[in-house]
């Protein structure tokens, strides 16, 4: 069975995330929805998605640009089996594809009680197994999770404090700033703790973020209160085990996020994007019990693959999370 | 009697340091010494700070800009009581200065082990009364010893954990980056811990820091385990009775190290600066025994009131260091 | 006799202007009118200036805060002789200054054709003699005339193409972008040529602009095809007898927009402004009958001395241009 | 006949041409040489290229990192028929080039006597025919030279009037700013102009710059005096057929700099490249006899071809440059 996955909205996590079912052996895009006639819906038909029309408002600028229309959302979400919804938040398809009786999977924007089930494939895959409605968390928390799981399972956490030191906006969005400033979020501890704890409810964690003029990659500072007395080399050591984290360090001359940036359009990786959480192994450190490590994640890309496995999950196509990490992170490159 | 005070090195520091000691009534400038002929060095002199060539090769140029220059160096050292070294990291002149017997401060470029006392007005003043060489903690250090050794000194600190956000270059420094990147400090923790403890060695901190692009102030988030269970209420009464701090908060409008630069401006601080520690009273949180704070530091000119504090203790012109604390902002309209 | 001048919206162009009117010995502030109760009121109380609500939003908040409300907008339009409106763009105010029959003043945001004439102290202020509703153009504009118009006067202008390199957003304002880019204006040419010409109309001059990741200034660079065969030194010459002209250069160590601004806060100006046009003298070049200069443009307050003469001009206080330029220069120290 | 290919200086342009000889059918990378030991030269290895040390002083770290050296640079200018000098400016190697008798291509930081030949593929590969020494001039002038010598060739151009707002840094790059400023070239008219006219001496340029705080593409803002009375069709007509330049637009959503790069990515161009310049076809104007455009310049990737075409030239390998440009397009990829 090939799984049938629907994109609705496709900007910056819709377009991805249809690259990356395209490239899976057990699911296709039979459509993407898209609201207004960029270049970007071009390309979608030169890809040969299935083009949908997500309101009628630019009907007439598709036809224009001569951008083939199959139909519109509606046709869409009776042809799919599952719809991976990119839209803004709160966009509020929820009782759309409720009656169109189609499974759906949304990202980190909306809330945890939107589906009541939010989704990382390393810590809950067997929770979400079967489920019609699932939030993937966004990329700071699916960033926290891939390092901060594998220690709660294996090593135990007594409590986290996270700093997050946000990019501001995301490459293209030249409309937000700051342009020289640091904004803090003063309502602390920030919403990211519970997001973590969304997923894994045992973690102890609390977080501050401020936001900073960059667009290329958030940066964590991450400080944990271990359980047991483990060395820097034991954590080193069980994240070399656990996929879709990346080492990085000085003595490669990747010492910031833009050289992490540059690695990745080195690799050649689709669209410069890195899958997994950078993490400098230079500056992992066990001290007095606390850990003490840095990472980067990149805003765009790192859930993509959460996104995947998701669906394997929720269509039932794989029992095992660790298998269908496996089979996604194959397909896409991933290392 | 009214302590002669030299400058050498006429820069981001020196020239505050200048305008702040003219403020007083206790001391005077006998004269600042700089290199290069730039418009600053016209400033000095149309300030009516007699003026002094630290090198002989700008000389022709200082005459062709009619700027008079009183001597060298070395007669501006015969002059001076005390010299404030504002000149770049290394710079290298305390054996010239001990050839002239005269006092000196340094800056936090420098290392501890230079002068072997580092200074900061409320926590060690004592320390350094009648002291030949003092280092002034950078403006970092100086930002951390301001919120944190009052909570040492009346409530007891555990441990802090704080991560820096450093601005990547002062706002007239054109050369240097990131101009879009996030670049963490490697080595860790950080060098501020240790230097916290170069004033206040009981205080238990560890630090970890990164660099983004913004020139305008420095942002840390701040963690304190403490010793005794307080309430918020009791932290923020503490700071409001703690001399250089200041509260600000999103009522207020003020959300952002942008905004607070704005509130300097619009308060007719002499360049814009604030001399105070920015604490945001509405993201101050008590929480399970631990504190949690940002505050925002502008690095040009924290530290500028301390040295006054500092030329005060080691020519022994005021015992009492709240005395002369009070008297620094009194006399620099500091809050 | 004492001119009754009111602000109504005391934000960037509002409270600066408030500031030169209260420096003045011919006008005062009746009163300054706001929406919101962020620490820009409380400071225009502490500065002594009557305050009025400018919508009964927040009139719970200013009680909170203790702000002492004087009464509403309209009762400030009852009495001042002369509205300063610094309100956003198209907020519509001037059906209800025509009621109350008070004269206003507009600044550079909204179109020539709300009030039929658009003001500059040195080319049209005999234009605006007597006049009840004028627009201060903005300031890239301003900043356009104050190098050009001489010209056009004492030499000729055949044309000009100016390329206007815009800051992305104001240092307060961290909400716009862009971050990392820079964002052309695709309508060519731009407006600015056109603005020009509603005080000028001889002036044949066409410009094009793109934004940028600053905050601080924006940067013109002009090329004007000059009618008569002048030297480089002529132009100097000429701009050094206009007002409201400064000249910096690199054996300063002013090589940049940052460094205008340094200079401008070590000169101690108000908030760190630059009331002048920025124009690098060793960057003036006459060659084959075209003159190439840059200039930079203080956003913030360049067009606040152009407020203060416009206000002369409608209330008919002072005849002669040049004697309302040099009393507003003299008493807002601009040299 | 395939050409053999040495690179040396495997940093933003030597990668990158690297790739691209590897691209083509009829010539092939007969080794890289490199100085450090950072991630780039491990991806060398693994995309098969030989590798070389460009100098001993790391020969211990490669060992340790398990890179295979081939050689040392001496080794490789034994095995190539020609060297593409990627490494910084002023590196001298020149002389070591001719001691081995082997052919070389330098790039635009390099001055145009170094050579005596500055190559652009559509302007002058006639005249690099069989050439020993060629200077691929600089992707600021390379992006002049595309859309200009078509105009020059088919129209006429009487004066060109280019402004540059040039990106701060390369986006790896951390070290260099401005953060938040505009530097203007303050000797104007700046280099540019005689730059273009290294490559083709008919045309009357002159160019001013200013550097700002973005790190992704070069704008010019370029206003053309022309020969001929044409219209704005006619000059799109034109550069609709001159290859490597390609047109965007508003309506495709693609209004800045930060656009053209997403598209670029979105396209999964290696690296994220655009090797054409982006020319904003909705922005193009003739009026009065003056074209005004602007045109963005991708500066780590747009003389990548132009290296290929260069090559071909100086090998004898192809008489007809629009043979050679198409060649080189179709094996990169470029429409």
């Amino acid at each position: 069975m090939t799984v049938k996955v629907g994109i609705n909205g496709y900007g910056t996590v819709g377009k991805r995330v249809a690259d990356a079912v395209s490239q899976q052996d057990d699911m296709e895009i039979v459509g993407v929805a898209k609201r207004s006639p960029t270049y970007e819906a071009e390309m979608a038909v030169e890809k040969g998605f299935p083009f949908y029309a997500a309101s009628d408002k630019y009907l007439d600028d598709f036809e224009e640009k001569e951008i083939p229309v199959e139909g519109m959302l509606n046709d869409l979400l009776e042809k799919a089996d599952i719809i991976v919804d990119g839209t803004p938040k709160k966009a509020g398809y929820k009782p759309i594809y409720e009656k169109h009786g189609v499974k759906a999977i949304w990202q980190g924007g909306e809330d945890h009680k939107l589906t009541g089930l939010s989704f990382n494939s390393m810590a809950n895959y067997d929770e979400c197994f079967g489920a019609d409605y699932v939030r993937v968390v966004s990329c700071n928390t699916t960033g926290l999770l891939r390092t901060l799981y594998p220690i709660h399972r294996d090593i135990g956490i007594n409590s986290v404090q996270a700093v997050m030191v946000r990019r501001g906006a995301d490459p293209w969005d030249t409309k937000r700033g700051p342009i020289d400033a640091i904004t803090p979020v003063l309502n602390i501890p920030s919403h990211h703790g519970p997001d973590v704890q969304s997923v894994v409810p045992e973690i102890n964690i609390q977080t501050t973020a401020v936001k900073v003029p960059t667009t290329i990659m958030h940066l964590h500072s991450v400080i944990v209160d271990l359980e047991k007395d483990v060395s820097t080399e034991d954590i080193l050591d069980l994240w070399e085990k656990t996929p879709r984290i990346k080492f990085f360090n000085a003595f490669q001359g990747v010492d910031s996020t833009a050289k992490v940036m540059e690695w990745a359009k080195d690799r050649n990786n689709p669209r410069g994007d890195i899958n997994e959480i950078a993490v400098w192994d230079d500056a992992v450190k066990v001290e007095d019990g606390r850990l003490y490590y840095y990472q980067a994640i990149h805003q765009e890309s790192d859930i993509v693959p959460e996104n995947i496995d998701a669906i394997r999950a929720m269509m039932e196509m794989e029992e095992d999370n660790i298998k269908s990490i496996h089979r996604t992170n194959e397909n896409m490159g991933i290392e």
